[in-house]
């Protein structure tokens, strides 16, 4: 049986953008996993797996971090499960996509929201967060919050990718979901977790897939909750 | 047989960097084409198609354009040729990429090097772009060249995407070149051959694979230079 260590915050909420790409991978696989909370502070409990990030994916003597990672472990080790990729080039074209929203798609993202996130940490965390961020970025948490709307432009922009994709097809990997909505959708389930702030316009073609994805999370996070 | 219509400058030089993701697409099908010119303003050669760009590829009845849709097309009808995608999901990742490239890397390479392209054309056609393309960017012709460095620092963010993609792999599709490679190189081989302007530093990663792409660009133009 599996196990990921994964995020928590106050309510152990999981909220991590990395986890969810983590969750919804060993879901696709249709695979049986223990989570087990891991806070900010506490970095303790995943030394094990030599360094400090989750999520960290534990199968037998097999330790995995990093989400790209997991997501090809999950591949190999599981191949008569439905398929995380689609083939070899798929999965090449995959991490281009993945590369493309952690590094293109998010920083715009975590600027209009991450303000929102202290609200989901307990105080140990929280001060965490606040310092090491605002150091990370340069600002006080008062100049991000003020200078969020700023960033929704480009936000929007890259969203456009999206939506082209979208227009003739359900989700991104085509008409079933696929790794590559998973690691776009990840992080938009962090900022739907932990913030209120209107993404996307009502009549945006994004919000099908979104819904979509939305559901998908949900399902994921009731399935886990009852059986912990 | 194949015919390609595709766009000519001065001296029949052929730069379009969507009629060179065709070229590329004909050769890695392993197809035989004729290639027509078609000057900016000649569109007359093109009117059959009911549009008035190119490229535009005739094969038999069928009259197709658009890059993609002529990638598709080759896809479709050739199945038994070489895979340009590898499967559908690829094929799905694939125009994602092929838009981003299009959409994301392609604008900031357009305002560093399309200032040269004037000496590519003859009289009229210059004159034609020049006009369009100062209409269409809000700017004079001496503006462009003048901000064209500042565009720079945006287009080398861009290539972080390949440059992580190519760290592991010497294509962007892996271990052989398929569409995609041809989707974004076709974007830097117009660059290529209408500008000197210094896109990459010299240990720049993406450099390998540009050379690689570069001579099979000269190998395809060699060959079509050979049957006409």
């Amino acid at each position: 049986v599996l196990t990921l260590y994964e995020l928590s915050g106050k309510n152990d909420e999981r909220f991590s953008p990395f986890c969810w790409r983590a969750r919804f991978a060993i879901a696709h696989k249709e695979l049986e996993a223990a989570y087990v909370p891991v806070r900010f502070t506490d970095k303790q409990t995943i030394a094990f797996s030599g360094q400090e990030r989750v999520p960290v994916l534990v199968d037998g003597n097999t330790t995995v971090s990093d989400s790209w990672k997991i997501a090809c472990y999950l591949e190999q080790s599981y191949p008569d499960r439905p398929s995380l990729f689609g083939g070899k080039e798929a999965r090449a074209l995959t991490r281009f996509i993945d590369l493309w929203a952690t590094q293109t798609l998010f920083p715009p993202l975590v600027r209009m929201v991450l303000v929102d996130v202290l609200e989901h940490l307990d105080n140990e965390d929280a001060n965490y967060i606040r310092q090491s961020r605002e150091q990370q970025l340069g600002m006080t948490w008062d100049a991000l919050r003020a200078e969020r709307h700023e960033h929704k432009p480009v936000f929007q922009q890259h969203l456009a990718l999206l939506r082209r994709q979208l227009r003739r097809q359900p989700f991104l990997a085509g008409s079933a979901p696929a790794y590559v909505d998973y690691s776009v959708f990840g992080l938009l389930q962090w900022a739907r977790m932990i913030s209120d702030y209107p993404l996307f316009d009502a009549k945006d073609n994004v919000q099908e897939w979104y819904g979509q994805m939305a559901a998908r999370a949900d399902r994921i996070a009731a399935a886990i909750g009852k059986a912990t």
